[in-house]
């Protein structure tokens, strides 16, 4: 049997199924462009029966990935399978994901089924999706909780039918690893054709168990293994991308696979993620986690200085961490700037980059020590901003004690200036009641969060916001020393985003 | 043998190690009085030579917890040994862990010494320890790299010289499952008289394989788990103990152990650890995490409408997690705020009540949804405001794109009120200045964050600060539904708990 672990990452499936990570279609192409590149094997895009917005995404990214296999996941159910081939269809190596329940408890509450109309389900669906592409997965909903001579029939049915790819997932984080593995072992020792299929595991993290069961399934046979960035996902979170593919390469010699995945871009790949879901990443997270390279104790930096290798199994530029140096500063010079940017994996020229140096030197006059994590959050914030659409052009805030609060809000709105003053409960509210009043919208608020780019009193604040309205999301970012002035940047452009949407559906409507 | 796991936690020592995760002296014991309610068998308080905040703590603790065994750590080192025991001296059971290196890594680059100096240091500390306190744990640091052979022998010492308890750890956070379960299968075998001590594990979670190295050992014939509350740890964390002792609850089929802990504590242990340590949970964190129960997707909804255990292996009030209920409004009256109070944990009589009563009626004035978390913020930002020292009394702050911030600050000290204007780079840094114009002092500013206390714009934020003067970390916190006056409140808070500290530093001076 091969070495090579196949990585099947979910991220943009099971990981945005977790209750308010959802990602509007730019970030899942960004990052599904990010993941082809690192050498993720496998994406699973979407859920495309599941909304248009689930539809769209993964034709869309099934359109502009190169080398990724492309996986749209489909219920036991004619239509969505349909709907999935649709969606995969235009990608480079199509590949449909269908599932059901196999498990005495799923069958009997939720499908109302028994056993052998589940295997003649199997059989009709697989059949259908092979008729569709010629790289099917199947998975089995709660295998860990089905009888194993049952399982064992089920897989034998999808195998016939033309599955490709057989998944036992771990669904509600049940198992330990010792039954895991016994169960790929079991599966594949009584299934006639089980060779012909690639097995994967699917674990989630409900006991904390997710990458030992992950391992001990691959150590039972399995080579595919199905993960989320950050272990996003529902409830606990899928299994961890990052620590399933640092645990192999980092105890080679214990667990004797291989992958494919660009180490060096994980970090990379864990902060876009963070950004897009909302979600972010806790300090003493495994490989990714601000602290996850950090020793405090006297004896562990005295370790560290005599000899790394004392307490230090992987190296940080293994995952992409770079060192956090202090740059810049008022005097420095375009040069300088553009230097840095290239360090920084951005490449700007003629007015973009005269426009983002000219932000840089604003910064450095109200904040005394630019970082690199600064001069990111400039650039990322000028990108989101749509040149045509609202722009926040002065905001006064007066709040305290005293409240109400208030605030005085000036925006370019189509090249008209317009002024409003409102009122709120605190100052974000009273910013936002007047970002409403120039832009009237009935959007509901669904997420807001605050984060410091660098530490102190000083540091840049970036503020994410989340607006939902009639089932469609849309957020906004933005950066500035004043948290206020950044919540209003990034409500302004979660707005824009919204209008643009309804401009979209509007022309569609009068063209239809 | 037993089929009872000891737990050992270990989130005042190890976790508070964590860069950034320092704890106050108030909240370390706390955080102790908690662990010993919810049932945890033994706490390691500290490390008391390394600071004399630190020795204060164990000190305390000691004399204040009931029933857990309080442990104090100490290295090789006789003065360490000596200071560990006079911490823990006044405890009802006291426990002195020493520990030294034996992996051949540490002995050449760190220790300079060869095997058998080391093993000769290990039964003299082992028997000096012994002199002081009957329990005692000697840990082998980085056991998992240690050649087999050596640590059966530095075990058989440990155990001939006195210690009760052997701990190897995984101090790296390197091991795989089954190598971790063989280490204790081999030295239990090959040690004489293994049977005269508990055998005990300690991960940590680098690879994403804390819980099931942790649980491996136990298999092994482990019979104690050092772990921390959110897995608190150094990099990437300890064990957590709400997974550990979930998975045990959850799968006692075939993890056949029990604990002592108390699961509808956990929720409560980990809020608490989060708060004092500035290190939130993230979202998607088993068992504690704000996702650990959420369903989103149609199908697990549907599922979990129909019959919860389908996709449920823990019920939520297991681990004491409460429905969010909205509860209250303007129009609410005394004694439901009393019912209410009482529902959540506190019991207030007159005066505390009375203005608990008033801060609620001004938050139900200037917030639509008063729920349970916001009367909770609302109480222990209450509790922690000392009548004596210096108060908030009002703030303007004029922020936005202008510049720069203003902030107007009106405080009372010590029965004055004292007002003062101060600007600065954003309206954070504006306020700060003001109140170091009000309270000179020199600490430096080390973490600033900002939580929203529930949803929406409205929310109350709960600002937490933490300042660094001289070596000393006070932390303060705060919670308006302006972000701004709970930013103020905050630093205040702290620069009080500086304050007091320097006074009762120099009344020990005077006296002395």
């Amino acid at each position: 049997m091969s070495d090579q672990i196949i990585i099947f990452d979910t991220t943009l499936r099971d990981g945005e199924q977790s209750p308010g990570a959802s990602m509007t279609l730019d970030e899942k192409v960004q990052i599904a462009t990010l993941l082809d590149e690192m050498g993720v094997d496998v994406i699973e895009a979407g859920f495309p029966i599941a909304s248009e917005g689930d539809f769209e995404a993964v034709s869309e990214i099934a359109r502009q990935v190169e080398t990724s296999v492309i996986a749209g996941l489909a219920r036991a159910i004619p239509a969505d399978i349909d709907r999935a081939g649709e969606a995969v269809r235009h990608a480079r190596r199509p590949r449909i994901h269908t599932f059901v329940s196999t498990s005495p408890i799923h069958l009997e509450h939720q499908m109302k089924k028994n056993q052998d109309e589940v295997l003649e389900i199997i059989n009709a669906t697989v059949r259908q999706a092979r008729n569709l592409c010629d790289d099917i997965e199947w998975s089995a909903m709660d295998a860990t909780r089905t009888p194993l001579d049952y399982l064992a029939k089920c897989v034998e049915v999808a195998i016939r039918a033309g599955a490709t790819t057989i998944n036992l997932p771990d669904t509600v984080g049940y198992c330990v690893p010792a039954e895991y593995k016994a169960m790929f072992e079991y599966v594949r020792a009584n299934v006639p054709d089980a060779d012909k299929a690639v097995f994967s595991v699917h674990c989630h993290n409900d006991l904390g168990l997710a990458v030992a069961n992950s391992l001990a399934g691959v150590e039972g046979g399995a080579r595919q293994v199905e993960c989320t960035i950050n272990g996003l996902g529902e409830r606990a979170g899928n299994a961890a991308l990052e620590e399933i593919v640092m645990a192999v390469r980092t105890r080679a010699d214990v667990l004797p696979y291989t992958t494919r995945v660009d180490t060096t871009q994980l970090t990379r790949a864990s902060k876009l993620v963070a950004v897009a879901s909302g979600f972010t990443v806790q300090y003493n997270k495994a490989i990714v986690g601000k602290n996850a390279f950090a020793h405090e104790s006297g004896i562990h930096q005295d370790g560290m200085l005599k000899h790394a290798e004392t307490y230090e199994i992987m190296r940080p530029e293994d995952v992409g961490v770079r060192a956090t140096s202090l740059v810049m500063g008022k005097h420095s010079g375009r040069h300088a700037f553009k230097e840095k940017l290239a360090e920084l994996g951005y490449e700007l020229g003629g007015n973009a980059l005269q426009e983002a140096f000219r932000r840089f030197k604003d910064l450095a006059d109200r904040k005394k020590h630019v970082y690199d994590e600064d001069i990111e959050a400039l650039i990322e914030d000028h990108i989101t901003e749509d040149a045509e659409s609202a722009k926040v052009m002065s905001l006064t805030v007066i709040a305290g004690t005293g409240g109400p609060q208030k605030a005085i809000l000036v925006m370019d709105v189509n090249g008209r200036h317009v002024t409003e003053e409102a009122t709120g409960s605190g100052p974000v509210d009273a910013v936002f009641n007047a970002v409403k009043k120039i832009l009237p919208h009935e959007a509901k608020l669904s997420l807001y969060q605050v984060h410091a780019v660098t530490e102190g009193t000083d540091a840049q604040a970036e503020v994410s916001v989340r607006l939902e309205q009639g089932g469609r999301i849309e957020s906004g970012r933005g950066a500035d020393v004043d948290t206020l002035v950044a919540s209003a940047k990034a409500y302004v452009a979660a707005v824009n985003k919204l209008m643009a949407r309804r401009r979209q559906h509007a022309q569609a409507v009068n063209a239809a």
